[in-house]
């Protein structure tokens, strides 16, 4: 498809009304014995689907022009995910201020941004910047679950 | 907000891509002793999303300026539903034909907007288009349940 100043525009509002449904925007935390503040940060965009929709998808890759698909064999679902930093700062983040989400998930999204802001600047291999990443991303996605508690990630912290 | 051309464009986009994800046309049959066909049909359209989400439910009832939201107080879940015959047939039909869903879901949405075609013109009340009806709205929504079996809903109209 030819990619028109009118196909962006279009694509656009439309993979982020998809977003705004099926979109995550998710910072994880994990043990890391062997760095310096002990625990690693990784953000990440994903959109999840029945294979009955992988079309869109594909749209997302075909538009971004980064990230991917996997298919989770357990439950038959895809997801497309972008976990490059470069790519989160460069394409993802200007999209979602271009075409922002009209739900309160933007404010999820801001957050995002605001953490992958400061891993950029390599902030968060301090361990005073990597507890504020702490704070904000544990008051994102309030419906989620996540592996390792606050508690005891600030513990192996410190 | 003010409906420009502009933004009917880029709202209409956002709501496709968001009713991709989290939208459902869905064609629905009830006994009803007292039709001559013995049995009702209803099409609705309708999207589902959490309290956290409602903004964009909000947005459909003003883009679209038809439809109701209702709270299902057992999941805290709501609902945007449209069932007027006329507004899905003036309104939410012209809609997804000028600002189609990008994935199989397309697909559904045509065979509705044959569903509706033909209560339009009033033929769901002749037995013979009610069958055809029925075969088509059961090779809808592969993934849904339904109240009622096709085998049950012919065994009522014969």
């Amino acid at each position: 498809m030819p990619k028109t100043p009118a196909w962006n525009q279009n694509i656009g509002m439309y993979l982020s009304g998809y977003a705004d449904g099926e979109g995550s925007f998710c910072v994880s935390f994990s043990p890391r014995p062997k760095l310096k503040t002990r625990v690693e940060v990784r953000p990440s965009f994903s959109v999840s689907q029945n294979g009955d929709r992988r079309e869109v998808l594909d749209l997302f890759v075909e538009y971004f022009q980064c990230g991917t698909i996997r298919k989770n064999s357990s439950d038959k679902t895809y997801k497309y995910e972008v976990r490059s930093l470069e790519n989160l700062e460069k394409i993802i983040i200007p999209h979602f201020f271009a075409f922002p989400l009209l739900s309160a998930k933007q404010r999820d999204f801001e957050k995002f941004a605001i953490i992958c802001g400061l891993m950029t600047k390599k902030k968060h291999t301090r361990s005073v910047t990597l507890k504020e990443i702490l704070d904000i991303a544990f008051t994102m996605n309030a419906s989620g679950t996540r592996k390792f508690s606050k508690e005891l990630l600030l513990r192996l912290m410190t």
